[in-house]
């Protein structure tokens, strides 16, 4: 997604907490296709960027679950302006399938008046050109749960029916304390407001380190939604969130048991083969100019090491359960390597 | 000092590498009193900042040379405005023996129309109100030799004859690249100017480590300029450059070796009594609103492992030579703990 009101260029309220406006358009891509828009292969694009967060997450899933043969997958430019995210990444600046240069027109199409953010992760019906979704919580479940007659052999449950309460409530606190508590404290518009993230978000880290410190994943004894959402949180810690968010109690890469977390999870097919460093710091330095004007990129951190044995096989745990790790990317969607 | 030019309150030059103006007032202060003013014992007042790490070392050496009751000391507050440093901390915000309210009044008391840089450290004749010195990298080396009548007993040799030129050799180094290198990082106009200057700052890093891997200080085996000149900058690496310099290739505290060093001389009496991590870090975070617009703090790093043990005693080395570590701070002098 963008971050704030990407009509205004803008991410910090001067004097005010950072509050996001989670509204997002809810339709549905079901099996049942109660809202108009069935699961049918062929017939949608994942439209994300590898900057992003949030539209990581459904790069991942979808990946873990081998829909890249019925879900397509266009990928907007680490970099927008203040009308959002483009293709510039496609040759002529156009998607190939969805003919157009801008996210937005995708927006327009589904509602010329569309009031708020221009935001990825989005599946839009390539038929129609319009956004069906951008309701990026429910798009992971429903590639988990209403996309399973598409499942590739061997996909993982990352979101079995016995552990959703348990993976809804670890997702929540995750989401409020971190995955958006790392923006809370970057856009605050106060010192105080700073201050209450910045306490919320390591906090929960705290929290979360003493939850990993002897069980390899979050919830169960295999990789879930819950690891998924935490991991595009972590893999930018210390490139973005550590200095231009201002999230300096110390880096994850001096947080033993969250690190070697991720490493696992970063080592796992599907995760880290999703990670495009490069993209993710030249966003976030080249975006937020309200919070970074001069637009400078750093060169750091040293990323080797998330390449280096992380140890976490002897806490036991079968990542993908009854299942088997995907296949390695497909040729036009591999990282290129940092 | 301030960190370029402060009467326009702004430090990057867009498009432009920064480019430090090291024209100072270059009148000294000697024993035979040459340029008009010998040293005297309670003539002179050393006006510093804690935040500053140029004035730093004024009060580091000062303070190992055990000059405190012979050179007084006013401290400016760790913010201020295009019109530079002021008394603010002192009651009434004047300071209480020059009865001045910013430092720029001593500095047009010596020259009505001065037009550099309002800097800090500053050494003011008491009796005339006239700043005689900002010439910082003088002002170190005059009170190791010029003020030798008023050392303390115990006095270390900070400037020995028979090392100073491999101490000038070090320290021109450690000057280019690392003292002002973090900040050519951080107030880089173009991202060429920072990659040039972050990689030149880390690849001298590397240059010291290797130095000091066996081998307990710079210069010698006893604590030297050298010394205090690398200290002051390493204080401050992970508190303000790493983030706020994007100086992140690693943390400080990732580099065994600078780390091990740089927390022995934080241990030794004169240098870590002499840091205020609040200080330093409001007074960067505040004043570069050009690169930190919204003026947010950070609350982090965690510095409590400053105090950890750091083995350098291993390699020998005597820090004070044949002299004597100094006695703790003035009451007055003394910074509140971390």
């Amino acid at each position: 997604m963008t971050d704030n009101d990407s009509t205004r260029g803008s991410y910090v309220d001067p004097g005010r907490e950072f509050v996001r406006d989670t509204r997002y358009i809810e339709t549905r891509i079901t099996a049942d296709g109660r809202d108009g828009y069935p699961v049918e292969p062929g017939r949608y694009r994942l439209v994300a960027a590898r900057a992003c967060p949030w539209a990581n997450r459904a790069i991942i899933v979808r990946r873990l679950l081998g829909l890249e043969g019925v879900l397509s997958m266009g990928l907007c430019g680490p970099t927008h302006d203040k009308r959002s995210w483009t293709f510039d990444l496609d040759p002529g600046g156009v998607d190939p399938v969805l003919k157009i240069p801008r996210l937005q027109d995708a927006y327009f199409a589904r509602d010329p008046g569309y009031p708020r953010g221009i935001t990825v992760p989005a599946i839009v019906d390539v038929p129609s050109g319009k956004v069906v979704t951008n309701n990026y919580p429910q798009i992971t479940l429903d590639l988990s749960t209403e996309w399973t007659a598409y499942h590739r052999e061997g996909a993982p449950q990352l979101y079995p029916e016995h552990l959703r309460a348990e993976i809804d409530e670890v997702a929540d606190l995750v989401f409020r304390d971190v995955n958006n508590g790392v923006y809370r404290c970057g856009f605050a518009g106060s010192q105080e407001s700073y201050d209450a993230a910045y306490d919320r978000l390591f906090a929960r880290l705290d929290w979360l380190t003493d939850r990993l410190r002897n069980q390899r994943f979050l919830v169960g004894d295999t990789i879930t939604e819950a690891d998924v959402r935490l991991f595009t949180t972590l893999a930018r810690f210390d490139p973005v969130y550590h200095g231009h968010f201002k999230c300096n109690r110390s880096t994850l890469t001096e947080m033993d048991v969250l690190w070697a977390y991720a490493r696992d999870l970063f080592q796992t097919p599907g995760f880290g083969d999703t990670v495009d460093f490069a993209q993710i710091k030249e966003h976030y330095y080249v975006v937020h100019r309200d919070i970074n004007p001069t637009g400078i990129v750093p060169k750091g951190p040293d990323l080797s090491s998330w390449h280096s044995p992380h140890g976490r096989e002897a806490l036991g745990g079968r990542p993908f359960g009854e299942g088997t790790p995907p296949p390695p990317p497909l040729p036009a969607e591999t990282v290129p390597p940092f």
